[in-house]
């Protein structure tokens, strides 16, 4: 038999004639939005390796302002990814843990574990994570909610997350790490979220793993090395990725959350999606 | 800062003097069960990496019937996992489509996409999938239920699943596949689950991916060979591995689960969790 896709994709619908309109929940041109390049970091690792996280500039601004620093002051080249653990994190920075941050980089940040207000553009319909709520922001980021005044960006497979010690204000940026299996719900509130991964993710997901049981690569050598970290807008025009992201604020969006939650005939429903299925669609910049 | 465990790792307690109890949620040696050596499928890849599968005999009998037949009959032998996709599985059989199945494998099998009833040693205490309910049975395996006589398998990460052609009955076993990112609730009720990947699951998580859109490798060279597939029984005594799952029927995991729902403070407490981030743990026999 042929080596099956997902029935989901599958049957996506074949491409229709000229004069019928698309599919609900395909984006319209208007929906694509530029990421600005101040809020790309773009990771070289060895290999010509390249990994492109979107910073969530709004929604953790003390600690993206610590990121930008420490690209500015080329904090992670030379350094490493030094631990992947399987179905769990891979993390990079100093795997030494005795580099001095560069002058103007906070060693303690306000923790930002949660952000000011649920206000997504989009809610999952369904009770998604259990007691929480959850949606798409305006600008595609997975947000959730207890009801009770709380919120939070979910780390989601892919999402970049601040490595810390027990201190909740000991996560300068320096350690960042992101879900390579399934995401876990209990990170959510304990660590700060910065981004999320939208090219290259495979070059961290795909990555041998570290021993059992946290995968931290003792030897120098096993753990891929980062030759670069750089902001996008300290790069040349020439040189620097351009991204956009799909904005969530319209009906097509929403029909896309829908479309996940309840997949269309023949696929049974089988009880909605989390908040970390929805698709959060980047593309190139045309 | 040390490289971060997350948090609720960080916390375990640290090892008990010999007068304490031991933790609620740890098991009791009596909580560890053999498993039969006609469900545990041996999967040999290139560079002597073993890949062990837990079969779910009693829940996907049909299904498990075929992949008895087809690993004694040696059909997955020189064969190759075909197909990694980013954040969604890696799948592998007969990459040609070509191979006629050995004399007695059905080519048809009833769909097995749901289990006869929904009746877990443990439930969830949180609405988990939405609009169903999920547990663990007593012989830990997830499974979920919309309440209204509809009851599965999840196909969680590391679970595994039968690839198939669009009618329902085609999935013979001969194809497999199993979630190596984020684990999608649409795939429940749409291909029988068969089974878990109980050891060497990185062997499979960390295959580099092939292209975009649906990650299948073109070329054999890049493709990881399959040497051999055995059943466990098939095995001398002597080679044969032997694995025990943790019995789900006691209060030690009710309390496991409560924990992973409820994680403890410091943690912050987000929503419960998702019936695949109960851990499913197996040990070797000792």
């Amino acid at each position: 038999m042929t080596p099956l896709a997902p029935l989901f994709l599958l049957l996506q619908a074949p491409a229709a004639p000229t004069t019928a309109p698309p599919p609900a929940h395909e984006p319209a041109s208007q929906d694509w939005r530029d990421i600005p390049a101040n809020e790309l970091l773009v990771m070289r690792l060895a290999g010509d390796r390249t990994v492109v996280i979107r910073l969530a500039a709004a929604l953790a601004p003390a600690h993206v302002a610590n990121i930008r620093r420490l690209a500015a002051a080329g904090w992670w080249n030379g350094e490493s990814v030094y631990r992947v653990q399987e179905n769990w994190v891979a993390q990079w920075g100093d795997a030494t843990e005795k580099k001095p941050l560069p002058r103007g980089v906070a060693a303690s940040v306000t923790p930002e574990f949660e952000i000011a207000a649920f206000a997504p553009a989009q809610r999952m319909t369904r009770a998604d994570t259990h007691s929480a709520t959850a949606g798409i922001t305006a600008d595609g980021w997975p947000v959730a909610s207890d009801g009770q005044g709380h919120a939070w960006l979910t780390h989601c497979y892919s999402m970049v997350g601040v490595a810390r010690d027990e201190a909740p204000t000991s996560g300068s940026g320096a350690e960042l790490f992101t879900p390579i299996g399934q995401s876990a719900r209990r990170l959510d509130r304990n660590y700060a979220v910065v981004g999320r991964v939208i090219s290259g993710m495979e070059h961290l997901s795909a990555l041998p793993r570290g021993p059992a049981p946290m995968g931290v690569l003792p030897e120098a050598a096993t753990r891929m090395r980062i030759v670069s970290v750089t902001l996008g807008s300290a790069m040349s025009p020439a040189e620097r990725p351009r991204f956009q992201y799909r904005a969530a604020d319209n009906p097509r969006f929403a029909a896309l959350i829908r479309r996940r939650e309840n997949p269309p005939a023949p696929t049974i429903g089988s009880g909605g999606a989390d908040v970390c299925e929805v698709p959060l669609e980047v593309r190139r910049a045309p």
